[in-house]
């Protein structure tokens, strides 16, 4: 039904005086997941207002500090606000290894565990799903193995129309017919389509995280369709060369992205500290792909499915 | 000379909205030094506006997650900042390991070296000098080995006042001489004693940094005279148990430490999360000690040894 996407850290390695490292949370009608955790990530929740003890699940990119420093410690405090249920972790090798390694430093006994699922950073593949959205891993293009996530709610269940219920007096037998797809056959004889009699109630939506990455048209082609896609946009276009050296983007690039998967909306982010100013960045941009915002720190974009409530 | 304290975090383990875990900037004479390293500390420096190329050496007091956290990012981004020369990092075992394993997967081509040097939490000794400077490691009492920092000024090489020299028309071998301590003997052969002739061209001054603990007389003996003190005081008086069960100091404890040690100024800080309004805490302490004050971030604390700039 909707998608929410709070901006925790928007900064690239070094962080500024006021930008953070990476960091978003994303909220799926009102369930919580952590998509990188760069360092300070429990802070930048609480003054989001959202309760760490909250996150149903956290997506690591890959293995870089400033993607993940934030997370030990945050593994941590859930411990003290004493967390019960199992955390799950989405994260490329060798995450198993260094939370291992902090849990034999620093906390011996957590109330919970802390359940690390290897990512396959090579494979575009469903790594996490449950009644209402799947999350897709997908391959990205920097120097260590790297992965993106693609949150996608599922189709939902077909609704019978209260209206085709008195029209045709349905049973519950039909309704339930129905619900699964099939033609029903009125007392009359007459057979009434599917699609005469049913409806979605909502259009599933999806939001595609796509940070740290060389410009791929592969990654676009994978994220076609997206509602809302956050593109990262380490450096201006007159930096082509020194991006694709380092295994980062352009502005330009992350448009191009936008452009070809024919993306709703666009969330530039991961700016270097060389940019005091985003202002020119956030035009580069939008000179190729008009629909494009910056992430700024604190601030949540929201992508929603139209609801039909009748037909 | 002076010795200047710069509060960059003041949360016990849990951070708040606007406080963050413990590590303080203590400058000496314009040589930095980091006192713990909570999580988001390389931020902090930069807001405080201290170059974090500019820190001589890190001191950490043990080895629980909310002092030492942010470290491991500081030394990555120093890295990044292309630092060259060796940071020493004062802290107790097993650091080493910690720094090993972070080394291993995150920042396997460091441009410098952190060299750890280990602190035996159950000595009251020198553990690093200049010129100019003493650092004492302070047993504490928590509930895993900890060390306090004492920062203590030398007493600066004796001066010769210029009236002296004109007075008694001293030459360069007995101004030599007088600094080294020794009375002269004059044209006229009368002897001048050195106190007469010299004089310390300032007081040294001395800082100690005490956290985590529980209330010790033995500390207090051990920081005896100290001009600044900085003394945990995670509880309210009212929470004396509390305090003593978790290896914590109540506002009160605090205070009777620095009331003993007949400590110039007293700062409390490491504040639980329970406690918004800081100002009871403050008026605990100061019923006890009326020379305190909280530690409020970015707030920076001096002392300063008079100058004496004649006789």
């Amino acid at each position: 039904m909707s998608i929410a996407v709070t901006i925790l850290g928007s900064s690239s390695a070094k962080p500024t005086a006021d930008r953070h490292p990476s960091a978003q949370a994303v909220n799926v009608n009102e369930q919580y997941y952590l998509v990188d955790a760069g360092e300070g990530v429990q802070q930048r929740l609480i003054r989001a207002g959202i309760n760490p003890l909250k996150l149903r699940g956290v997506f690591i990119s890959h293995l870089h500090g400033d993607h993940v420093y934030g997370l030990l410690p945050l593994l941590s405090t859930l411990g003290l606000y004493g967390k019960r249920t199992p955390l799950p972790i989405y994260a490329p090798r060798p995450f198993g290894e260094i939370l291992e390694a902090h849990l034999r430093y620093f906390d011996t006994a957590l109330p919970y565990e802390p359940q690390w699922h290897e990512v396959d950073t090579t494979a575009n593949r469903i790594i996490f799903e449950n009644d209402s959205l799947e999350v897709w891993s997908l391959p990205l293009r920097h120097r260590v193995p790297t992965s993106g996530y693609l949150f996608r709610e599922k189709e939902p269940a077909l609704n019978v129309s209260k209206y085709a219920i008195e029209r045709y007096g349905l049973s519950i037998a039909q309704i339930v017919a129905a619900k699964r797809g099939e033609a029903i056959t009125t007392a009359d004889g007459e057979v009434v389509e599917n699609s005469r009699i049913t409806y979605r109630p909502y259009r599933p939506v999806s939001y595609a995280y796509c940070s740290d990455t060389n410009y791929s048209a592969r990654l676009a082609s994978m994220v076609e369709g997206v509602d809302l896609l956050y593109h990262e946009a380490t450096y201006a276009a007159d930096e082509r060369r020194t991006a694709r050296d380092r295994g980062h983007s352009t502005t330009v690039d992350a448009a191009n992205v936008a452009l070809k998967a024919g993306a709703g909306r666009l969330i530039i982010g991961h700016f270097s500290t060389r940019y005091k100013d985003l202002e020119p960045l956030l035009q580069q941009s939008r000179e190729v792909f008009a629909a494009t915002d910056l992430a700024i720190e604190g601030q949540t974009f929201t992508v929603t499915g139209q609801r039909h409530d009748k037909i």
